[in-house]
């Protein structure tokens, strides 16, 4: 850890934009487990008091979460430089490194010892622009995020602006910076805004196809041996009446047996993208030795990690609308202000949850244990399943504790999609690499709660309701928002 | 009929621009079996012959083969205009209607009673000057071709020139056609193509899969209850190890059983563009009552239909080259010219194969027996299964009948496939439907042999070779054909 001792110790972290304005005593508690100072329970606070200290006392503590977490996991082979990679700490491009899981990512493996890039468009931020949307977090532009991140802990994440549509930008990021993985974090994401309107819908799929074609050419083009860590969805599956399989089943038929990729039954535009990315992707894993691991995420809830909780210009972006909100996160802000939580039709839609940090965890078990050439793995990437009434509960639950009276309403579902459904997916390839999940526990609700409530202020409550009909969905542009 | 006769007798075919510049005895005894004149074997001559006689005996001709072929296939419930289209003759647009299959297709609905109308961009004739490719037969313009067809049958064929991912031209084409079916044959349809560089694969999928998109968002927005017939191929399933269903496969996993989409194992940037379109169509059936039929089609073999057998002006394009040749046509050539006949690696490769013929009429019995309002129906549609190994033996003992010495050469795979694998796909639902196959009987094969022989000086043999690798594709675009 001499090195990293050394690069921090002449960090200056005054050059952190903003202080704090407002007290965090309330949102704290899940997220300061496995912070290194177990002694308080606030880290923005603790952060913010430190600041007062001496610039030493500050490089210090950034450094000891570095000493503490900055080895690379190690792969079951017990090194995670198998399979051709360098042994230095390993070079990551993280595609989409200013969004939600993105840059909680990224900073996640800078933490850990890696070498990291962001690429990104920050179409994301235009999105919000575009459609009158703003994340329930203040969050700081990517330059001011990227500086603070150097200043905390001596850490440099290079960052490369631009989109990987266009493949002349893709590969001077990919010879500039000759990455060991990629994390393809780098897609339109949401389901809602994939069905606002006809041209969203190209979007959506022309922009996620085509930007992961050209990573696939990058990386064949250009470090064929790099390992692609995909983000897909556990959406691609759908619904169906059997047990979820992760990424392939074994089918008897007609006296004959083969192991066939899981059948799809994507059910929007978004998903659909992502199954048309598997399919592509698991082709030129057979044709060319590409590696690549797919993971099939459930939906992500919550917002800090480790490293975004250590400084307010770190904060992760957070959506509570109907277009990114997802459902979690946005009945926690719906409890917060006093808006009923909105559940769609019935209720009984099923789906895979996990915490943020979670996520940051798989990721970089996926890197550290990469996939062999050739090889198209899939992981089913969450860790609790929840149907949406049983979420409803929870946070009623978890409220009633904060003393919030908060009500449930069954709204019309925008969706097309079955309320009522079988649904058992497996998840158990991330655990056996290592994942130690965090569970859906009544303290992290409350402290999700809490969270919602302190920035309540900042709630449009205009943005709360479902805005986008599957059903009503049409060629014209939708220019206006309401 | 009395309208078919009222229309064809005001016209003259003395407007077709050509007359015919070679016999053509040796080409046509496969090919005239469903002609009404069966007095003659020869029907490119008969209609040379004709031409010298009256306008009046030319246009009997044509109302001859109208009157008794234009009554449209009945669908199995008694009537081709079951769940709600209208009563008058079908308006079917036909989206590539200028390509291989398009055009045979185009002139056998219209031959049939349907009002049809081409839409086509004719990128599929630039995509032969860019790489210096042509068709084995002379092919006419689109405009001499529907000329021609107009002078010949007295029947109009709308057209509509322009790019189906432009959607406002779609849009117009729609509001001004009302179809009530859509054939879409206008994808870039070439595995070989897909695999030549970068842009060349983003190009396939871009255009593939947003033309289908704008295809399904017209007709929600313009043509609620127009069936979509949509060309798909074989080639999505790949080669499992159990029997390949027609598009669903019942699956009982851990005691429990669902009917789910077919497992997708494509193995070309092509193959895959129409993976993500059966999966794109199949949600928009669920989501907006869509009516589509994907008809997953084999190789196409053969060159005239009883309507592109009528006149020279007529003929139908024929692909040998390594980029768009077919393999059992790209076999007769090589035959013809006195080329071995190239079997890429070991030949095992076994797939489904059709006659042109029995493409067109399977298009009609789709459309004569169209799907419901939100049903995905899938066909898989070809008649017999080959081997490469066995198509070459087949040539090979046709070539001797009609005196060739026909050689056969294993090359290099360019290809990434298994060459010797199992394979039984399904293929009842369209005879159940009507579907009178023909099959690649020794006759059939001298006719194709006799075909390519009288074109054969016409042979370019340096693009008989195969000239793209699935292993070697690259980003630098190739812009330099050899």
């Amino acid at each position: 850890m001499a090195q990293l001792l050394s690069c921090s110790s002449s960090l200056n972290t005054s050059t952190c934009k903003k202080s704090y304005l407002k007290p965090l005593d309330q949102c704290s508690a899940a997220f300061s487990i496995s912070v290194p100072f177990k002694t308080t329970r606030f880290p923005f606070r603790r952060l913010f008091l430190r600041e007062e200290n001496s610039k030493r006392s500050r490089v210090v503590r950034a450094t000891a979460i570095a000493t503490n977490q900055d080895a690379p996991t190690q792969s079951s082979s017990g090194s995670p430089q198998s399979f051709g990679v360098p042994s230095k700490p390993q070079r990551v491009m993280v595609i989409g490194g200013d969004g939600y899981c993105g840059w909680a990512t990224a900073l996640h493996l800078s933490n850990k010892g890696y070498e990291v890039a962001i690429v990104d468009s920050f179409v994301r931020r235009l999105f919000d622009h575009q459609l009158g949307l703003d994340s329930l977090t203040p969050i700081s532009s990517i330059h001011d995020r990227l500086h603070c991140w150097k200043s905390l802990t001596g850490k440099s994440i290079e960052l490369y602006v631009g989109d990987i549509c266009e493949f002349d930008f893709l590969t001077e990021a990919f010879k500039s910076f000759e990455p060991d993985a990629v994390v393809h974090f780098g897609e339109q994401r949401s389901a809602p805004y994939s069905m606002i309107d006809r041209s969203r819908a190209v979007y959506t799929q022309q922009n996620n196809v085509i930007g992961t074609l050209n990573v696939l050419f990058a990386i064949k083009e250009f470090r064929e041996q790099c390992h692609l860590v995909k983000l897909g969805t556990m959406g691609e599956y759908g619904t169906p009446n059997i047990d979820i399989e992760e990424g392939y089943i074994t089918i008897t038929h007609n006296g004959r047996t083969d192991t066939l990729p899981y059948p799809k039954q994507a059910s929007s535009f978004y998903h659909l993208s992502k199954v048309h990315d598997s399919h592509n992707i698991a082709f030129t894993c057979k044709a060319w030795g590409i590696r690549a691991t797919d993971l099939n995420q459930g939906v992500v809830y919550g917002v800090m990690t480790d490293e975004t909780a250590m400084h307010e210009e770190l904060c992760n972006r957070f959506d509570y609308d109907g277009v990114f909100g997802t459902a979690l996160n946005r009945f926690c802000v719906q409890a917060a202000v006093g808006h009923p939580l909105t559940v769609y039709g019935k209720g009984g839609q099923t789906r895979g949850y996990l915490d943020i940090r979670d996520t940051v965890q798989c990721v970089e078990l996926a890197i550290a244990n990469p996939a062999k050439p050739g090889e198209f793995r899939v992981f089913n990437q969450f860790v609790e399943q929840f149907s949406v009434n049983e979420l409803a509960a929870l946070v009623t639950k978890a409220g009633e504790k904060l003393g919030l009276n908060v009500q449930t309403v069954s709204v019309p579902n925008p969706r097309v999609e079955a309320e009522e459904h079988y649904y058992n997916a497996k998840h158990t390839k991330l655990i056996e690499l290592g994942l130690k999940p965090h569970f859906l526990s009544d303290s992290l609700l409350d402290s999700l709660l809490n969270f919602a409530i302190q920035y309540k202020d900042r709630v449009d409550t205009k943005q709360i309701m479902p805005s986008v009909s599957w059903r009503k969905i049409g060629v014209k542009p939708k220019t206006v928002t309401t």
